[in-house]
């Protein structure tokens, strides 16, 4: 399938986030884009990611025309500018009838929302809000569990989303990002909240199902001379009587992205937390708790299917594996036949660090065989 | 770059990890293979993976020669099949200039191994042996911690590999991976050290640096009927006066894949396990504990240049929301124009939970301005 | 210093607790004793203790008057009553000169509470209130660093006590505890804040210092028919502009006692949780994160005096060792001249055990000696 | 019961712990001593205690006559010597018929050890050898479960005792338990075994109940001039076929008192560790884990009766709640009246802390009343 891509410049923090991610299950081609305002920015990344240069657009809405005329265009879009810019580019992306993949928060108003809505209704078109977390194998775990009447009707809902990078005042030159989160005329009314709050938001609807009727809201900012919010308390009232509390904060020092919710049913509890996210921890009606993770077989196959890696292999282990293909890709580029290490393993494990590992094992069944006999090893190399 | 493979073809263990893994930093096309012995699923394995149907070989030797004379051949060929064939798979290709990624043991005697070591030494090419754990950022942080003095001189060293998927019988019908590790016609004359016992020397090997001088090995086959050792306790004497002990195991019920080294030296200690691999513990020479990670000032920039997402997101992050861009090539490819949820979040965040997100934040702004107030959210829904 | 106890009789939860916390460090005798209102409980709680008849009482304000007027009266006494008689307990001792220790909550009306405040004044005697949680050196720990600056000025608090045994109905017959706490006429107007928030709060201010001008509340009764809160929801804003939330619960299934604090400065945090009262995690201006633990030299020998035991060895570690010199003298006791276990280890290390120690030293001696030469071990016994 | 001891003055590192957990649970009086064989650290450590003056030793021999011939002398002794001494203390006791409690390892030769299980045999008295670990309720659990055949017959069993505290060289005048544990005339002929590796074996030995047959030992010295080892490797050959590791050692940097087990059985495992004692992870059949607590409903009911406190209170509860005993006992002593604190809470929660706390609970209650209304506190006092 055909992707293009509206941000994500060279610099930028989740485009190349997201490239990987699309990259990952071979779904997906990047094709087109326009990456940022900055033309030598914009070009520079469109190369390195090999893009024909007639593909390289400056600007998003000839991008849009563009690519909804030709044969090849592409299928759907991905959108990861500032938060300002996603109500103009997902809307005239919709109208050319390109499915939407778009970063969160949708848009700035209340009133860009409901345009955006109409207009998803009525092309039939995908629109994909990137909620990263609901894409975590354990938190659809959750929600399969409350769904199924695991822990009975919910009762408490607990979330939190504590960062500390806005402790500081590095929206003052240090931070781009913060720069730019902190500015009501490119964040909208809402910092916290609109960066991670809603993420917060969107997990308690998409774990519990529970619909919000009520809430009750403390916001502040700290951080000197701010004008939209760094902190926020907010209590929750529920349909059906459950009640919860909800805290997002920017200035939580010693935190960095520590999404966590915890939900109470009258038979049973679920906790899940970004900082150990393959697990789930389960409780039953007696209180005992166990720790759900992948390969778990009480899971139905749609969640086990969600896992991409065998049991006791953390998610990480494609990027380590990654690592070696890279690196190794690297050397081969760079023709460098003299690569082999001849004193001591190298950072890439090569043929003589297979030596090694056969002598090791010849070495030790030798040992073995003479009743644990201290054996000599032979030094590195042939 | 152009890549092929050997082995992986569907239903194996490992073939799919590697395909994810070349694909991860976009410096890998999959352009060849010869995927199974299996004429069925050779050729189902590669046509799902968009292989031209004349590159999908049903053997080595003219995948290797066909390649070798092609001008678009494969630079590189990835080899992931049982032990006994990785001998014979390596050398064609190497003899043929291509370049070589292969699984652990490289080969299942010393003598077929000194000979690649030949070969590789002769042809200049690039051998790389996937040794997955030496990509890991926190290992390579270990290894550049020691060679830069941080522990002192090295006294002890404690490796353990852990698994318990071979307590019970299951190479008897049940695991078609476990009847061939534990038959030595297909694992060599080894299972528990040639599968996993590599890993932890070479991993003790990669960070420390240290020579291994003589070796004192007990070795069991605890499952009945065995004749290839499922246990390993092994002590280690380096050259210098270090001392280790080696444990792996595949019979330890309860764990997974559980590789994890202590290494202690006169000045400091460093930790390091598999359950997290994104953390490394350092002992500094008065015993304090501090836990270093990603975004850790104190590491060398080549170290920190290994992430690929920033501080506080878990590596899982990419399958998170690699999830969501899969889930949306899903919808897109079944023509599903009528996925919006209308009554509660569904599996994909959409456009609604783009709206309600904007409510929430524009509520809980307004709940705010007054005091606190509690303060009614819309139901969801235009 | 000799003690007296209002309450605490046999089957009580906490009596027992407070007599080994008064013995621990040998400052107290406890001589005295009006236990329960269940005379033939009295009786039995009170000869268990070893307490002269005569001191055995059935009255607590007989008690307090025959105190006083012993010469070896009691010095101070423990109210560990339900909530409803704490007031009438402490005033009546007050008024006899005698020291009090009691249980929180401390009254139940706020007249009650103010008017125990005048009688202390007057009286300059000792009122001990038993929050606990204030006697752990971590906690002490982390008021000495809010008191030294380390943080900076203070943020956010957040607090939280949940506990999970009030999930279900356990008041209706199954639980004395729950019955008692639910019901308002021996616990008041509050269940859940009187019995746990209480608790929480007086955290907040001992390590803050902070005080609270405003609360917004948002309590609930989830258990059918309960009139008392179970579960509760306060927004905290402080003198000085610190904000904070306040979660209080006995329905959040899988919590045991689970009270935790997290306070965020300007330029630090600290986090302290009773499910690892030892540690006290410590985040610096930069967010680096390190764990304070007894033996950190950082801490004034104030905070490390309050220390027991050495490093290393956990609080428990009396517990355990306690209980070999128990299970001593209960074989004593009961003249169990039989004892040594001939085949294996018993449940108390004996004198085989010492000589199979002795013997394990010498092997392992012997087996170095002839560089790891596998030696046996005579059997168990002489 | 009445209780001696031999050793334990001011300054020693075990006497103290010794005469604590003596105490916990009110069974020994502790009336006679000889703690130190300085006359003043002696006088002034009996008297500390409240002994008689004519119960303070100043010889052992003499202590086990006299105490032998009073009408109330000590029913057992406890000796808590440096080892070397160990066997000459409890053969005079013994001889004397008293009971005895000793610190391991027993005594420093074999011969000493085998006369002293003669001695017990004969005497019939109880001797109690202080392996602590094996009054932990959960290694209790441990070896219930092993011996109830939870996880079938047991194949592995891998033991470690680390600490670092003899990493440097701190014999050298630092450290006087350094200098008499590393000094062979004090120690014996082994200092890290002696120390800690038998309390490995003999938990080894306590839980699996299997005897060991034969060893093969890796011994070693790091610190520069030591004779006895500091560290130790032992591979472990038990009857029936199991297997083991033992790993000890004093130089271990980041360790202070590590002790663990893991046993691996055919059927399931365990695994225990000295850093979180409360607990013990068991592992079923299919490889799942599950946490065991006190509390936990299977086990049976002697291993339940060994907590003194109600589930989710950790064991250092006592040390806690002992905190606010002995601080009030202290002010007591002190005729401190005016430790009122009127601005903040003082470090002993008080009657003004009362206050706030009910104040707390009505504000609270009063906000609810209103819908959440904030509601203002009144500041601290009457």
């Amino acid at each position: 399938m055909r992707l293009g891509m509206v941000g994500g410049g060279q610099g930028s923090f989740f485009g190349p986030v997201h490239r990987t991610a699309a990259r990952l299950d071979d779904q997906f081609d990047l094709v087109a884009g326009r990456f940022s305002t900055n033309a030598d920015n914009n070009r520079a990344t469109g190369t390195a990611l090999y893009l024909a240069s007639d593909r390289i657009y400056t600007d998003f809405t000839a991008m849009a025309r563009a690519e909804a005329a030709r044969p090849d265009g592409i299928d759907a879009v991905s959108i990861v500018t500032p938060n300002y810019l996603h109500y103009q580019a997902a809307k005239i992306f919709l109208e050319h009838g390109i499915h939407v993949i778009c970063d969160k928060p949708m848009t700035t108003t209340e009133d860009d929302a409901t345009s955006l809505v109409h207009l998803v209704e009525q092309s039939g078109l995908c629109f994909t809000l990137t909620h990263t977390y609901a894409g975590y194998a354990m938190v659809r775990a959750a929600r399969h569990l409350v769904q199924s009447g695991a822990i009975g009707t919910i009762r408490l809902v607990q979330v939190e989303y504590p960062q500390g990078w806005l402790a500081h005042s590095v929206e003052n030159g240090q931070s781009k990002q913060a720069a730019w989160r902190l500015d009501p005329s490119k964040a909208g009314p809402s910092a916290c909240l609109g960066d991670i709050g809603t993420h917060a938001y969107h997990l308690v609807r998409f774990i519990s199902g529970l619909e919000v009727t009520e809430l009750s809201a403390d916001l502040q900012s700290f951080g000197p001379g701010r004008v939209l919010e760094d902190n926020a308390h907010i209590m929750l009232r529920f349909k059906g009587g459950a009640r919860g509390l909800l805290w997002s904060s920017q200035v939580a020092l010693g935190h960095q992205n520590d999404l966590r919710i915890r939900i109470y049913g009258e038979q049973g509890s679920i906790l899940w937390s970004h900082t150990a996210p393959e697990k789930l921890t389960v409780i039953g009606p007696d209180g005992a708790s166990s720790i759900m993770e992948k390969g778990d077989q009480t899971l139905p196959s749609e969640i086990q299917s969600l896992y991409r890696l065998p049991s006791g292999h953390p998610e990480g282990y494609f990027e380590a594996l990654g690592q070696l293909y890279k690196d190794t890709a690297t050397v081969i580029r760079d023709n460098n036949a003299k690569r082999l290490c001849h004193d001591a393993p190298g950072i890439i494990p090569d043929v003589l660090d297979g030596l090694e590992g056969i002598r090791f094992i010849a070495t030790a069944l030798e040992s073995a065989r003479h009743d644990s006999r201290w054996t000599a090893l032979p030094p590195r190399g042939v």
